[in-house]
């Protein structure tokens, strides 16, 4: 079959077509792969980065952001049939832990992800465990179906933060912050603030809903946000970026009580005023990992089918997977922004 | 002064303009009226029923859902001063009692109301409790201001159940449960569905928001909505009719685990069955009376400022004070929706 | 192997010797059962009721409470092995509704009973899906093992309602209702109320924690009750008796913005002052089903491990399973609470 | 009147018999005080550190911990009258803020401290808003009334952690750790761990119902909690001591999705792996300020009342108001743990 695999300790991919089919095993599904979503973390391993060449092995199909059809179900598979067309939650555990086994699968101790720990979904083929399939409504298209894993971390920030009827700032507005104006705006947000360096991405953030897009490099936005919102500050901060200035500044945006889910990762540990920011503030921080297996699913479901979120100016490229390193090039650069391969569909 | 007094234990009520203007206590403020809702409490009060009778005390102004301007404030206030927009809160509580010292002395155990246990505001002056004052927002026009009293229930309502991106049910779409629809919407609800017996409100409901609406004399949409919620029913269901025919289809349409927010008000103890709707399903009740003191004002306002309420198809006519009875006619018999008379604005 | 089934459709169960041994499924365990415990379900399929005849097929091993050991594991089972000392959860479900993938699989809409709707535990061996198996922890000793299964409801119960810092009423002291006292007290409860008509259950109710227990066929306890907990009435209402007077009672005696766990079940659809009780008072209901999976199974290994749980008075009788007649009839009298029977162990 | 003051911009307080006696303002309370705890605040004010000569005004009384009796009330006070027996919260807010507004004005944005920001209670008499007034119940003694404040503290960070059925490391167990010890085994936690580097307050911490107390200069220990706790880690950590050691031992500790409580304070912003510790993990961070306005207080009153609470190792010395210095010292010094000054009881 055909199939992207890094096939050296260096940059890129490379494409073959000889590939062996995967055969599922007992509670597994084999999987005919449609579309694919090229993830940032697909940049990483393009680039062959510190953490790429400490984690990925050499010789794996990559990807993990996908939708297909189910053609061969494993000879333990109870719940679902081939013809079925699915997505599926990239993260695999034993199911044994605490969190697999209380609804919160995502932060599992043991978890390997697709495309990162074993083959992943830039293939004709993939498998994946039954337990990890996701069955696609059949009113959301296979374009959508393909990034329903980066929409995911966006509506488990959104979610997990709670941000119905509150103010809330985002900080960063790369894809996935992006995905959070639109998700928190139909999640039922107020006013929506957001910050970028990128003038583009801050035109798409206020396009997409946000009330204002502040560039941060300009730290006056902070007191400019707080007079908005009494005086006091948002209700919660979507820290998206990673940035430490992000923090400090979406910290002292934040109200006293408030709320702040962060998603964001800080390329080292970051010096923190955690005592002006958390302890005095007496605020709630969430540390966002994955999404919640399945309520994030389910929740992102439901946003779809009311026809709230709109995705279209976010997902800006479709390439048939032979153009793999235009497609990887177009998100990398920042050009694109949610860029889509067209695998058999 | 100018006000409408419950002047005799029977119909109506009774135009005055010799009413003496009262005099705010040390800790209360002197309000100039500028325009007044008329609740459904006040049709109650209006056509002398059994709960007024028992509760009314003769004599005394009515009416509690008001927008108006600090005239005067008493000699221990510090909070506010005269010239300030204001609405306030109707009910008064001595502020000793758990739920006042916790955030929720809406529920307090020694409760008066406005326009109910004393005198309220369907007058040129009223004075309430400091602790009562919600100080209004420059942007809210006074229209809107004269009905956050009412707009709160449904906004307690819709926050205590929570909705973000979940599926609802609305039971009843009398004047709080459409502003409930708008409230759910903009709260960040997935697909609502709404039922009444007048067609009138069920086409109302699907222009404010709701996905469908059903006349629940016929008891197959209950299948037909948990059809739409993947066969398992909505995630959420606000009851606000007090039809006992209601609490069984609303919980039967309720998924397992899911959470019901009941204002409606049962004309007297209804034969229920918990055991299948309550216990076995896992479900939670949740009982909703008045608004949380203060949150739920602050949620409303952060829903108006965000501009996803709309409100103008609910309120449906304004009167000025002396057309009182037209006013009180026009909301009684069902033709309007929200009735506001304009006392001094 | 030996089996305890219910052979015909009437009173009574069989003791048979030659029943076949069980074969797991590709995804089930085999366990050699060691105790099992007798629940108030097995009563009502002993006497054969109305809900037995209507649920339970002629011709089943009865019993879902129990401990053993893994003594053979299907083909596609993954985390344990033969050896293992085990208890299981006996709600079993297909695991692909709404509360299986969101960790409420307790009140799954497909969910087979052991023991109720297919062959239980009062055997040698039983099988259950590797999914439903819970590895004992080796310092808790078999008799506590047997019972996990009750003793859970009394947990999900307690910690659905959340008793830390707070007082508690609870209504009805049989098995679950006294197992409620020693938890609530273990899982951090302040004083704690109970109600019983027997005298020997209100006196262990006060051995195992409780501050006062009350005859309920005495009304005054109600104010009792509510003067002891500032004149506004206890936080938690815990109602395990079923009984629409305990109802009404217990309902009296909690607090405004109070929280009652129903885990009783009312012989028939009881007739509920749901205004006053639950409406005006913004309260919380909360219906309770089972056991979470498995939260309530880890909250419950942790009481146990911290030695704060008090279950000898409980555990009043143990027998061999040849003597299951002797035993069924100690805990069908009430002379006996929780009655366990040793299989094989 | 007597009162210690804070008299010159340096180290130490002065003891002066000639202070006037203060006057209620209209919605004030004047307290008789009977006994006063000394905070580890009063250390910083007493030492004059670089915090104390920035936030305190040289010439105020100082002392914010006590218990006393009414003795006159302002003119607009309607909840209390003289001869009442009370404790107060320390933190004074306008009453106007959100925070103040929802139940939350611990974290108001405009908070005055007693004996801080305005005079204190270390002397004969103080006045407070009658808004802070916490009556004291009659079965609760003095000498417990005097540390209600500290205590409120540990109640807090305890209760907003959630400690019910789970495991709990406790970082730090100076005056505030010792008594989260006996809070949290009160408020329902499974197995406590603690650490500290004083052998003493170790072998305080087990006594009060720790599990475990560990030296954190050896730190193996994160590794044996882990093991102890399922090979996952704790549930819940409270962080007492501020230290950067303890938090990356503490978060170390934690298992993915448990809950950080923090109190401690670091003397600089720490340089913290928040990526690994929070994000990854899926943590939830709670900063924790003062003591919840009031639920707090009637937290701890149920627990108080339900006599779960060793604080008798805890309140180690009482002292006449007289012999301040030697009360101070002890403290200090770290002699003694919590100590109480006897004003006027």
């Amino acid at each position: 079959m055909r199939a992207l695999i890094k096939h050296h300790a260096g940059q890129g991919l490379k494409f073959v077509t000889d590939r062996a089919k995967p055969t599922p095993g007992p509670r597994e599904v084999l999987i005919r792969v449609l579309k694919a979503g090229i993830c940032g973390t697909d940049k990483h391993i393009w680039e062959w980065d510190e953490w790429a060449a400490g984690r990925i092995p050499v010789g794996i199909v990559t990807g993990h952001e996908f939708v297909g059809i189910i053609e061969e179900v494993g000879a333990a598979v109870t719940r679902y049939k081939p013809g079925l067309r699915v997505s599926a939650e990239g993260h695999i555990t034993a199911g044994a832990d605490y969190n697999s086994r209380t609804g919160n699968a995502h932060i599992a101790s043991d978890t390997k992800i697709l495309g990162i720990d074993r083959d992943g979904i830039f293939a004709d083929y993939a498998v994946v465990p039954e337990e990890n399939v996701w069955p696609m409504h059949p009113s959301i298209p296979d374009k959508i179906g393909a990034v329903l894993d980066p929409l995911g971390n966006a509506v488990h920030t959104v979610m997990a933060a709670g941000v119905s009827a509150k103010t809330v700032l985002i900080t960063g507005t790369g894809i996935i912050g992006l995905m959070a104006v639109t998700v928190a705006k139909a999640a039922g947000a107020g006013r929506i603030f957001a910050t970028d360096m990128s003038e583009k991405r801050r035109m798409l953030a206020k396009k997409l809903g946000a009330a204002e897009a502040f560039d941060p490099r300009d730290a006056s936005f902070v007191n400019e946000v707080r007079r908005a919102c009494r005086g006091e500050g948002v209700d919660v901060l979507l820290e998206m970026s990673g940035s430490p200035a992000a923090y400090d500044q979406g910290f002292s945006a934040l109200r006293n009580g408030g709320t702040a889910a962060l998603l964001g990762i800080p390329a080292k540990p970051p010096t923190f005023n955690i005592t002006q920011h958390v302890v005095f503030k007496g605020a709630t921080v969430l540390g966002i990992n994955g999404r919640r297996m399945f309520e994030t699913w389910y929740q992102m479901e439901e946003l779809l089918l009311s026809g709230k979120l709109e995705l279209d100016d976010i997902i800006t490229h479709e390439f048939p997977l032979e153009q793999f390193e235009k497609a990887h090039q177009k998100m990398i650069s920042g050009e694109g922004i949610k860029v889509v391969m067209n695998v058999n569909g």
